[in-house]
């Protein structure tokens, strides 16, 4: 008889296949004093582990970076980096020198002083460097015992991970095409490995108290990630459902896939852009192969992370210019730089901050480090000349920071032409609206910018003075909120007025409830994760803009997201 | 000749007065190891000094919270905490038992540990922790070595105190009736003296580099806190041109204050109130000497710091009677509890948040602690009868909260009628407009509040994104900007069409330059502190309210903050 359990249901999708028990190591070790003049053969024996822990963790980094891209190797930086860390090895020596504690023992203590430190501040930032610091300290403690922690990297035939937890580290080692699906015992909707399960788009269930118990090597296993259910060693009827299940799943895909090469258009044939957001080059095949009209968001951050110096203008100009040459003339808007707030760079002296999202990030840094900023708008300026090129500027809150941002621009233009560079002409140069300040006076900017791209996840957090990673106050995070919808529209209109157009590159843009009212205000370009794009198409082409656009007179005028969405839902289904 | 230093002004005013030097003792101890077999008599004199050290601060305390008000008495609460913090007692011990340390070896060595976490941390709450820690283990290093600290509070003849620095606990016993000024080796205009100095209003000059080596007791000095210079025995001219200054200034003091009965009016007959902001019944007297017409925003949080438990009702009760009582007929706005983001409660435990100010803070805990909630709901409704209350829910950001905290206050009041207690029938119900989205649909809180008050300290935060306590970001902390305006202009107006009125109870409201763009809105009422009233009265019945109103129009048609600036300028000079 099949064993069911049920968790919490942390990414999309049903995945069938055998289990693998992805076993920790026993790392118990005993916990006895060492004799005294053992001393040095025990600080050897620490600094032997940390250096085999570098090896070890830098080969893993390059192998994450070739394999699943740079932003997943960024996490062994840090790792590298508390390895190197004299406040984290000093207190081990001292542990093992006067305390005449083991190796290990000075290890393990050392590690729960730091942990219980960084979990006291109940702080999501700190939280993350407390399971940095146990995630490398148990490599390390490996290396001391001489054992081996498994290495997921290595899987190469399909299955479904089974674990405890999964480590940071052991995220950023999976690898798509053989890992089809993984159940943990612990963590919740917003833990880690939940998290990258989503950016991966590999069905997950988490919480399930006992899978390890009850699933081993050999059991085959379906993971329901929509359902949050699993089903360990299925009877055939059972497998028959769920195989159904996943058909449906390829069927409505197979079925959306079809409108790949169609236009945007609503019912009444009004036609609007549905675009991609990227990280790196290699989005480009999910952009393609989603059909994608252009890309409204190249996040550039990726570029600056992952590594150990900042990358050169040569790195950055052969990255623009394969998404630009790659895009052809379907437009490219990249936004510069947006470090700083919750995205750190480990080689860069960034101020940590008492409140980060409302700190020095993304323009307020860029025009401060002139050098960064300058190497960057080269790059882009070099690379205009094989696609369409749109720049655009993030945290814009005053006209002035636009100014200077674009004085650069255009003084780096006019070097690179002296210089004998190739650089476009017409280049479109917008801004984010994700402050409320740009979108409340958005008419003054639409006379100096070209295009406005409005990125929700900032704007409402900032709206409604909420951050969207608190959990306390995540009732308040209210995409159909009136006031945001009235900021939307602020700043539509404002575009319109002077002719230039408006995208949104926020989660919103590919919401099914936000994107009838987005239609009635009159948004031009849509940008979301290329995997929403062909829903998105569905969906508009049974809308029509004459009804949305009565929809969202209506909705500007509530008084609350339940009336809004009250709304949507009537106007949607009257269609 | 006298000895002229620069500094940093740190708090506006000129003082002369004889030095008092707040010298440390020589705290300086042989840092060798003990001996074997010694260990638990230095345990004994580790315990005896932290008992002694609890002891003189809760003496300290008390004092403090008699001389100076419950909100200074604060700090030491803080360092009595740290005193029975056993992740801080522990490691003391443990170096005492394990390491042969001598007790202020161990005491330094593990203060130094916590210190150099808390300030790698770079944020700016950590590091008032760090300061605490650094306060505390002064003093109980003292109490080790028997040596007695300076004690400020002993000084009973006027003086200007010259320091190298002055620690938390040293300001918190500052009597202003002798301490006449003071001016510090070190800090900067955001140290915490230099804030102190500022609410305790003594002229101020910090970061002298090396006042200590140059001014000794018995030498006469001059501070003036507004140029930032000190002068050390003063030649007689040099203390008749600063008698002459500190004259001037209370000679417009006094031209000042022959307003103190006046009516608040514009040039052209229009009224407006001006009212004032306190924190505690003992900030009446200067609400009254400075002819306040009202209380535009009393603070609750005090009620609830400096203590080890909640306030009670009863407590409460009479706090609020003392100032709706004195106040008389006038307007009182209190505003209920606001705690959270940067403002804690040592026996609450509020989560620490990654970003504070868009957290889990004012009515956003309230409705979730209802217990709390209510009690103060009580206290106030049971206080109404002694004066002319309205009541202000903070950090609304929709409707839905504003009418849950209204429907509390409507279930006690019927509660507190049904047991036979008066409560007066017409208790206005407004809020704080702090938060964009509040203030984005206005025309609809119109509908359901009785009044507004704009707090601009946090509105402007929000709007622009930018901490106001991150001086990275400080240069988009902007009152005058125009999207600020358009938004303070939506609030008045929504008030207005639903015949409300609208008040504004941050900084901005007493700002010589947001004074004439207030007055051109339509802003009912000012409320600022006590201090500022009769500078704004003067001010406003230079203006035409008329020209105002052209004024206002203009400016939230600028672009930047400049533009409105120079307007005002133009508007103002004509007038």
């Amino acid at each position: 008889m099949s064993d069911i359990l049920k968790g919490i249901g942390a990414s999309d999708g049903v995945a069938i296949a055998p289990v693998y028990s992805l076993e920790e190591p026993d790392l118990s070790f005993d916990s006895k004093s060492i004799d005294a003049g053992q001393e040095d053969a025990e600080v050897e024996r620490f600094k032997a582990a940390f250096n085999q822990s570098k090896v070890e963790i830098t080969k893993i980094r390059n192998h994450a970076e070739e394999s699943v891209g740079p932003e997943h190797a960024a996490i062994f930086d840090a790792h590298l980096l508390v390895l190197d860390d004299p406040e984290f090895l000093g207190p081990i020596e001292s542990h093992i020198r006067n305390d005449q504690k083991s190796a290990p023992q000075a290890l393990l203590e050392t590690r729960d002083q730091f942990v219980a430190i960084f979990e006291n501040m109940d702080n999501d930032y700190m939280k993350e460097r407390a399971a940095d610091i146990k995630d490398v300290s148990k490599r390390v403690l490996a290396h001391m015992l001489g054992k081996e922690l498994p290495d997921p990297s290595k899987i190469d035939t399909p299955v479904v991970i089974v674990a405890e937890d999964l480590t940071p580290s052991d995220t950023a080692q999976l690898d798509k095409n053989f890992v089809k699906g993984f159940v943990t015992n612990i963590g919740g909707r917003t833990s880690h490995s939940a998290i990258m399960s989503r950016s991966l788009e590999i069905p997950a269930v988490v919480g399930t108290k006992d899978i390890t118990s009850r699933a081993n090597a050999g059991d085959h296993i379906i993971v329901d990630g929509s359902a949050g259910e699993v089903i360990v060693n299925p009877t055939e009827e059972e497998v028959l459902v769920y195989k159904d299940k996943e058909a449906k799943v390829q069927e409505e895909r197979a079925e959306l896939q079809k409108l790949v090469d169609e236009p945007s258009k609503t019912m009444d044939g009004i036609s609007v852009e549905l675009a991609a957001n990227i990280g790196t080059p290699d989005d480009l095949d999910g952009v393609r192969s989603n059909g994608a009209e252009g890309i409204g968001l190249y996040r550039t951050e990726f570029l600056y992370m992952g590594r150990n110096e900042l990358p050169t203008e040569d790195e950055q100009y052969e990255a623009y210019k394969k998404v630009l040459k790659d895009m052809g003339d379907k437009p490219v808007v990249v936004r510069t730089i947006d470090i700083g707030g919750d995205k750190e760079l480990p080689y860069m002296d960034l101020p940590k901050e008492m409140n980060p999202f409302l700190g020095y990030r993304a323009i307020r840094m860029a025009l401060d480090n002139q050098d960064l900023f300058r190497t960057q708008l080269r790059a882009l300026l070099r690379a205009s000349q094989h696609g369409n090129l749109k720049i655009m500027f993030p945290m814009i809150a005053t006209i002035d920071e636009f100014n200077r941002a674009k004085a650069m621009l255009i003084e780096e233009k006019d070097k690179l032409t002296d210089e004998g560079e190739k650089v476009k002409e017409d280049i479109e140069v917008g801004i984010m609206i994700e402050i409320p300040s740009a979108a409340i006076i958005a008419d003054q900017f639409a006379k100096v910018v070209d295009f406005f791209s409005i990125g929700t996840n900032d704007l409402i957090q900032y709206t409604m003075a909420a951050d969207r990673m608190n959990e306390s106050v995540s009732y308040l995070y209210q995409p159909y909120h009136p006031a945001l919808l009235r900021l939307i529209k602020m700043v539509i209109d404002a575009a319109h007025k002077e002719g230039k157009w408006a995208g949104m590159c926020g989660e919103m843009a590919g919401d099914a409830h936000a994107v009838p009212l987005l239609v009635g205000l009159g948004l031009d370009e849509f940008s979301m994760s290329a995997s929403s794009v062909l829903k998105a198409r569905k969906q508009i082409s049974e809308l029509k803009k004459t009804d949305m656009e009565r929809l969202a007179q209506a909705a500007v005028e509530c008084s609350s997201t339940e009336e809004v969405l009250a709304l949507v839902e009537e106007y949607t289904q009257r269609a």
